[in-house]
């Protein structure tokens, strides 16, 4: 089968990579490289699509934010148009399956998320404008200028770096974005791109406001991120890649926002088992189990005390987890990962309860795993303890007592959300209310009663959290328009005559964005 | 004289250092020594302040912001009543005139300060309440844990460490905070604490939320940023210093606010030279020599076109600053580096006008100085003629016409401000559009017709920029309540019980504060 090797979207043009290596991405269904192939570009690739970035945020800062609006409403429509075609080459590339998941969950929350941030960018409230009246001192976010976005591989359209939240965010902020694909799901992203260029085409917008590069070297995705032409990153990822990527993005004092790791610990209070075991079972098998665990929120990490109840939850699961047929993985490297953080808790000391192995035969898969410790290790190893087995493995920490479990919370890092499980009937509030700040101040969001999976796209909701979970504990990347200021600059305009003003800071307002003005906020006029 | 050492603040106790060796703060106005006697600590101090802001913040945290908004009043009150004597001190340490300056500009502000955090905590609209009522969604801003704020030489009271504006913004989020005091002035800085800790007792605050350490060795000073009980830092002093402590803490994902250096271009369109030269002049020559120009927002830096007017406005400058006797510098170490950077300026091709050398005798003084280069020359070496002279010298660019003009802005790293002048009758708009965005682009604050110095307290305000004036362009280090949330988690809670919110989360909204809900601002509350 021929393997034409993808162009590159640059500067508004399909164009040869240039490039010296490829790559095919796998089907992880069967293990197979899939028949097509992707460039590893070299510089003058990433040097060129910087430049276009660059001209494009000088022509768009003229343009009314309603022409973003236009542009981000065509795309969705353009996506919702190809739907089925989408829903075929993500399957291939990440085995997730078609339905739900891709097409009935995934593809409308990204169309969802591309709408809302076109309402965002057309209404403008997302710039937070501020005005003094009496001093004449008006601020509001502004865009920053171009934005790269590196994708995860487990959201190949939500979180896609060319039509997921980053990706939505920054364009709606008023930035041209560089899209870097998953190498995962390259093909996904091509399609994607096809998408983009077209709708930014039909709605007149410079031509390098969406760009596609597949893959650099290291070296040449550093000096990426170095380069002065580009003005932030939102990354998703591997903490490792993501880290030393943030420490040159942080020597030149560029806004890196990283989404990095979280074991999302999970805690079952004695009265939550007294008032309804045998649902909470269910609830957190379906729960960690959902896509084979590969979600950014999965529950890896529960907490109890030894109770007689705390005994059944752990052999009910343990049940469960072995009569479930084990999720297909993203990738090998999924797969890969997968196993060594495993051995890493058992060396650890943590008992296997089931699982633990990679299946046999081509499929990326390994046997659902359920992991066991003490508090008491906990406390010995909480950092070694904390390693994050992305995939279908949990890690339960039993502990002796309250003050156990106290401590265990003390002594969490960062992490994306913390759950509390309780008495319906409030019999237990005074121990909640001995462990819930603790593991508040901890987390980016916290949950009672309720899994983790399942991130909500309101404007209320704060997809973040401390590090290392992510790089800066006050930004959500999930959310419009809350997401989008990350992709901003403050900006005041001190004694700015009223014609030179931004539109939202002038005293007319005429998209009647909701402003801060003199203490109070308010989508009217000043007269 | 007897030099007694003077003891750290730790604990809520008054003790002597664990120290290895001691300095002294020079009188800049006669470069002698004061007889007083500070102490280097060494890590046992910094270890022993930070348990303590842990514990504080433990227990910071059971408080209503109410707790926190009469420490502060009681502050600002007892500050009020030893205007006097901490006036006497803040002149023999920083040579800053004791009025107007110090009694009537600088105590009132940070006066003021104090009472907008404490207003600012007790209303709660700071920490951007979000509410999502039909998901049972809702985040806000939280107090991020300790933090140690370095305060800068230039300002002893509405920037230093234990008074000044990240001091008031990181407490009045709730957080303890660890000060370190500027070198050049730590008996302000003691007298400060005195009252911070006679407060903090009369309010019956936890004994760790205002400490005040005087020096640490660098090691120590690195340690004590990378330290895991400190959640984040305010800093405002020299570059060299600021970046390396920065990059420790970027390391670990702490928020590391730093305000940096900043040269603040001033643009003189010639429509501005036409419409009102004289007042130009004036008005220039008085903010550049304010303070000996030792303000963040000094106008280092003056672009025009070359014409009749900008060389008669450049005569005019150079003979007033002849005319004008040098201000005192706040220590040998500004002056030192005052006439380090004209040097490189110097070298680098600028043409010496006036000035240049230190005066002679022991005051801190450097003869007021002008330096111009052509718009050419900066161009060629744009980065090293961006050089901060910090004190009473200016360089002035000469461009050739609005083309090169323009191209002279698109160089200007981030900087806190920049300045346009234009005609009052609008006659050069056309003008002023051609550079105004690249402008904006580049800064925190872009004014009109109007020096830069001076930052009003407004929450409208923007004291940051991007880098390196600062180390992120999303934050304002001036302006209550938008500092404070620099020193915030953002935390969401999903689906938490009524009863377990924060107060300010609650449907009742006791508070009356703003809030997000639904996507309108109210400060109403939820039926």
């Amino acid at each position: 089968m021929t393997q034409r090797i993808h162009d590159v979207l640059i500067n508004g043009q399909w164009r040869p990579s240039s490039h010296t290596s490829e790559f095919s991405p796998t089907n992880p269904a069967t293990g197979e490289p899939l028949p097509l192939s992707f460039p590893v570009s070299d510089w003058s690739d990433c040097d060129a699509a910087l430049s276009s970035a660059a001209n494009a945020f000088a022509e768009l800062r003229k343009r009314k934010p309603e022409a973003i609006a236009l542009f981000l409403e065509k795309y969705a429509s353009l996506i919702e148009a190809d739907k089925d075609g989408l829903v075929d080459i993500a399957n291939q590339e990440t085995g997730l399956p078609k339905a739900p998941r891709l097409a009935d969950v995934e593809l409308p929350r990204t169309i969802n998320q591309l709408k809302l941030a076109a309402a965002a960018a057309r209404q403008q409230s997302w710039s937070m404008p501020t005005i003094d009246s009496k001093a004449n001192i008006r601020s509001c976010f502004e865009a920053i200028g171009p934005v790269c976005v590196f994708g995860p591989n487990n959201f190949p359209f939500a979180f896609n770096g060319i039509s997921g939240g980053d990706f939505a965010a920054a364009i709606a902020a008023g930035n041209p974005v560089i899209a870097k694909a998953n190498s995962s799901h390259p093909a996904t992203t091509h399609r994607f791109a096809v998408l983009a260029d077209q709708a930014a085409k039909a709605t007149n917008m410079p031509s390098g406001l969406v760009q596609l590069i597949y893959r650099t070297s290291h070296a040449d995705g550093e000096k990426l991120v170095a380069d002065a032409r580009l003005a932030a990153i939102g990354y998703t990822g591997a903490r490792t890649a993501g880290l030393k990527l943030k420490s040159i993005a942080d020597q030149v004092g560029k806004p890196f926002y990283a989404e990095l790791s979280s074991v999302n610990p999970v805690v079952f209070m004695p009265g939550a088992f007294r008032d309804r075991l045998d649902k909470l079972i269910d609830e957190y098998v379906m729960s960690g189990l959902m896509g084979a665990g590969q979600f950014c929120t999965n529950p890896g990490m529960l907490l109890m005390i030894d109770s007689p109840e705390s005994t059944k939850f752990i052999e009910a699961v343990t049940a469960k987890y072995q009569a479930s047929a084990a999720g297909t993985l993203l990738s090998r490297s999924v797969e890969t990962s997968l196993v060594k953080s495993i051995a890493i808790l058992k060396n650890a000391g943590a008992e296997l309860l089931t699982g633990g192995t990679k299946l046999d035969g081509g499929r990326c898969a390994v046997a659902n795993t359920v992991l066991r410790i003490r508090g008491s290790q906990f406390l010995g190893a909480p950092e070694l303890f904390q390693t994050e087995a992305f995939g279908n493995a949990v890690l339960i920490v039993v502990c002796s007592d309250l003050n156990e479990l106290a401590a265990a919370i003390e002594h969490l890092e960062g992490n994306l959300t913390g759950s509390i499980y309780s008495d319906s009937n409030g019999s237990d509030d005074g121990e909640y209310q001995k462990i819930a700040l603790a593991l508040t101040h901890r987390v980016g969001r916290v949950l009672n009663d309720k899994m983790p999976t399942g991130v909500a796209v309101s404007p209320a909701m704060n997809h973040g959290g401390p590090f290392p979970a992510t790089g800066h504990p006050g930004f959500t990347a999930v959310g419009i328009p809350a997401s989008m200021v990350r992709f901003a600059k403050l900006t005041c305009f001190d004694n700015v005559r009223e014609t030179r003003l931004p539109v939202v800071l002038q005293n007319a307002n005429a998209p009647h964005a909701w402003r801060l003005v003199d203490g109070n906020w308010t989508n009217g006029s000043i007269v």
